[in-house]
């Protein structure tokens, strides 16, 4: 992980490779480096389909370590859907591999000359690119079955779907899993429409022969690394939770709580959410055939993911995550599981966000496109995206587009992007994070349903604006390090809850790379990151108007609890003063 | 124009009607007051299509007046087409009326609460609005000619087409001229949409029984306004070039100087500009009996519009102005002037704005919905916005919604409005002028085509950045405040050029309403006009980074002179520093 490759997709005569040390982006990785490129070398007023905006491929510190966890890509780009920046984050073997093969990052770069579509092969004797217009249009899927009759099983793929070479701002970029499925998504933020501009429809990586990373001291890692795999098994979250139910274990509880997003945002429960629960989804998993606990990557000790089976005992796709599972679900009053197993299948093959998908479908049914709770419709609405009709046009481009499409004033987005599964008003912290994360609506920045719901590493009541602030600022910071790291962002349930467990991630990271990084350190990192991004932003012309919520959830109190979103706009102006 | 009628669609039992004072807004009108009250009422970070927006219709200073060239409407509200605050302005006959009726504004406020469709109607013995379902995706024409069934041929029309009423952000709001047809449209912003998200279908006024308004001192204000007529006479470009030709005058000019935008932007020259040209349409109107020279509103002594009649002489459309024909002409590649007029009257029948459909088609075809110059797929893509399917949902809502819809990056929009008739590299005054007005790309915001190629009011080089943010600057202030006088832009021409013309219309205000206006009193209404406006668009989210061409016109030389837009971003930063 020592030298970045540099693909150059409108050189003279075609795509031309370019290696060269880290330089100025030494001592980065993940997210930290994605967005150091990005912020650094794109122009904040370019057009993100343009020859100037730049696609950034980073595994994480710590990724192709015998290191538990650490699997997570990061892929970094001015974002086609909110117009800023934007780090897309996904698990599956392709970060494991990349850092073997020694790359610190892959960065796509130029405007392709002609319409002829790319693939590039890595593997220990270099880079090579070529053309390969029989993959056009291929869904994710069958571009994998073709790369593996081509490449063999050992390898690793980076590839978009339809979605991506029509440019779609919710189209993802996917990652191949331990089984070389493409089910693990760099989803948001239309990251996969980047990489179509760029004519590149798979990376495929093959460390054959290549060893893991070796630690500057092995013995401490190696001790350091039992005691973080320690921690992570005994913690409630990480040791049961997730390994049985998955992350799908959310429903019920979100649902309790209110603070589950039914019908287009309407009200904070869902009366059939049991149906399509975690619980309910691994046994059925399971008394299919399926997997209820499995890894998405090798080194993994959570296994939140899972193989999810169909009626005949076929595989059908891998487990649906929560945020998936509402998307498709509760938003869109949808309760049959099987059909939003089938709607994450089509959103994988399409390449295609799973959470901006199920918002689409939402402010499409507010639209009056199809009825609450219709399956079929729904699953005939994402086949329109991956067909790329015109409605498909209009839906694989996200909530904000459709909503504009259709004259729909209920849209549930922040900065363009569609807000996850858990609704603002009664999750309160999450308000904040939506608000003011540079990404856009986004779970993953600043997850504050751990303190506000699940009550780890904190207790912040989630219906009242005290205390969301300072909760959102300190996990948006933790989360903007923890990306750069290649770790699981579900470490942070035993790393903010158990105090040697955090230590242990230090000792990991210090006995690797031989430095000395403290918590002040980490800290330090994610504010570092933090800075860059907004820095970024501000440049492409965000301020703090683009910082707020839809008005609407400032007005429309939602049942049960009937609060609205009360936390002062002065107050989200504060986020970032640290 | 002493009092403000509020109409409330959102009340108890249907829309409520009320009238009070202009109270803090007295010796506002036209653009100065549309903006006053959507910049003090209108929340900002409103949903455009939401109950907080507000829709206002204000005639001018002198409109109502037998005062010549006051028939100017000005219609405002925060645009869904480019999220920031919008006065698009329209010529007709509804300007005169509403101002006899004695109303300085109408307001439509609130959200309808089910979907009927309304019907407003006032006369001298007050507002009757009407639940009037039958009207529904009526395109203009055929609501027009209901209209008059119901109300007589005494009336003005101010109404939305099938595009308005399905909250397209093209859609316009059409004014009925003199003959009672619907062809004067404030096309620009999407004020269409805002009308039909109050559920306002179509707004009749008939002044029978009332009065031109009369000025303080009748006697000084007729001498005035003799005068005034006279400068406008003697002027070549209003007394000769605007009557003869129509504003088409202007495709020979441009495409001469190399500033005729051309196959979406990608030269300065059209072959065959020649066919589409003011001299060829005038003689073409005129040899089919149509007409050459005629007036849009009663008062209007310029006379630059005329009526176009198809191959058999019967009426097709008004004399399309040169915006239009070069949208849907040039800008396409079309030179089939039928044609032409054709999309024009389909543009003011389904009721959107002609720059920007024109400029959407020509990003389809960009895109490859059809190749440029086919006259005929550029109807039927007209025709798609007027039935609402899914692709008429996506032009009909712009030029940069189809280029996201299609992945486009080549999109000429400014604010998300698109560049109307003018190269910004060939005439950089324009360019300045797109950049930064508040309203978005928009040429009437402040002209400079009359410097940088008439030479008129001065001389400025086009091809060279120097003098133009100085021009821009000047222009904008003037045009922000000609805007609230309710007077034809075109009086710019004369009153630019001639000392005495200007002081005429000064008089004409200064007579009519017994105050003491000076060149310099013009001038801060201006700076006001346009300091309201920026302030909207700054608590909307607006930086200077919004006020910027896209890239390639700073990337891309265009032909025949080759030149970039070379105006630093750091003098665009001065052109609202006074």
């Amino acid at each position: 992980m020592d030298k970045i490759l540099r693909i150059n997709v409108g050189a003279e005569g075609g795509p031309r490779a370019s290696e060269a040390g880290m330089g100025a982006y030494a001592g980065f990785a993940g997210r930290a480096l994605t967005s150091a490129i990005v912020s650094q070398e794109v122009p904040p007023l370019c057009h993100p389909l343009g020859a100037e905006n730049k696609l950034v491929i980073a595994p994480g510190m710590l990724s192709g370590t015998a290191g538990a966890m650490s699997g997570r890509i990061s892929i970094g780009c001015k974002s086609p859907l909110t117009g800023g920046i934007k780090e897309a984050n996904a698990g599956g073997q392709p970060s494991q591999v990349l850092a073997r093969l020694g790359y610190g990052a892959i960065v796509l770069e130029g405007k392709p000359k002609g319409d002829d579509l790319y693939k590039v092969f890595i593997n220990k004797d270099g880079v090579k690119i070529s053309v390969d217009n029989s993959l056009r249009m291929l869904p994710n899927y069958d571009l994998v079955e073709k790369m593996k009759a081509e490449f063999g099983e050992k390898i690793a793929c980076i590839s978009i779907g339809p979605a991506g070479e029509m440019k779609m701002s919710a189209a993802s970029i996917a990652c191949t899993d331990i089984e070389l499925r493409p089910t693990r998504h760099a989803g948001r933020g239309g990251v996969g429409a980047v990489m179509g501009a760029k004519g590149v429809k798979v990376i495929v990586l093959d460390d054959t022969g290549l060893k893991m990373r070796t630690p500057k001291d092995p013995e401490k890692f190696k001790d350091a690394n039992k005691r973080f795999i320690e921690g992570l098994k005994q913690h409630p979250v990480t040791g049961q939770g997730l390994p049985a139910y998955g992350t799908n274990v959310l429903t019920n509880i979100l649902n309790e709580v209110g603070g589950y997003p039914t019908y287009n945002f309407k009200q904070g429960r869902f009366p059939d959410a049991a149906k399509i629960s975690g619980e309910t989804q691994a046994e059925l998993e399971t008394k299919r055939g399926g997997m209820a606990t499995h890894a998405c990557h090798r080194g993994c000790v959570i296994q939140c993911s899972g193989v999810y089976h169909d009626k005949d005992g076929h595989y059908l796709t891998k487990q649906p995550e929560y945020e998936t599972v509402w998307a498709h679900g509760g938003n869109c009053g949808i309760c049959d599981i099987d059909a939003i197993a089938m709607l994450d299948f089509l959103d994988d093959n399409y390449g295609v966000d799973t959470i901006e998908m199920g918002a689409t479908i939402g402010v499409a049914m507010e639209a009056g496109l199809a009825k609450f709770g219709d399956a079929q419709t729904a699953i005939n609405l994402v086949h329109e995206v991956g067909k790329g009709t015109h409605l498909g046009r209009i839906l694989g481009n996200g909530a904000a587009f459709t909503g504009r499409a259709f004259g729909v004033e209920r849209v549930p987005v922040v900065k363009g992007q569609a807000m996850p599964a858990y609704d603002p008003r009664a999750v309160q912290g999450m308000g904040v994070t939506y608000a003011t994360s540079p990404m856009g609506a986004d779970h993953t920045a600043g997850y504050a349903v751990a303190q506000n719901v699940l009550k780890v590493g904190g207790d912040v009541n989630p219906l009242k604006p005290e205390g969301q602030v300072e909760l959102s600022r300190n996990l948006q910071i933790a989360t903007a390090a923890i990306d750069s790291t290649g770790m699981c962002l579900f470490i942070a349930f035993a790393v903010l809850d158990q105090p040697e467990t955090f230590q242990a991630m230090l000792d990991m990271l210090n006995a690797f790379y031989g430095m000395s990084l403290t918590a002040e350190g980490v800290t330090d990192l994610g504010k570092k990151v933090l800075t860059m991004e907004r820095d970024f932003n501000a440049r492409a012309g965000f301020t703090a108007a683009q910082d707020r919520l839809p008005r609407f959830f400032t007005t429309e109190p939602v049942a049960p609890h009937n609060v609205t979103f009360d936390v002062k706009d002065e107050d989200l102006d504060k986020v970032f003063n640290w």
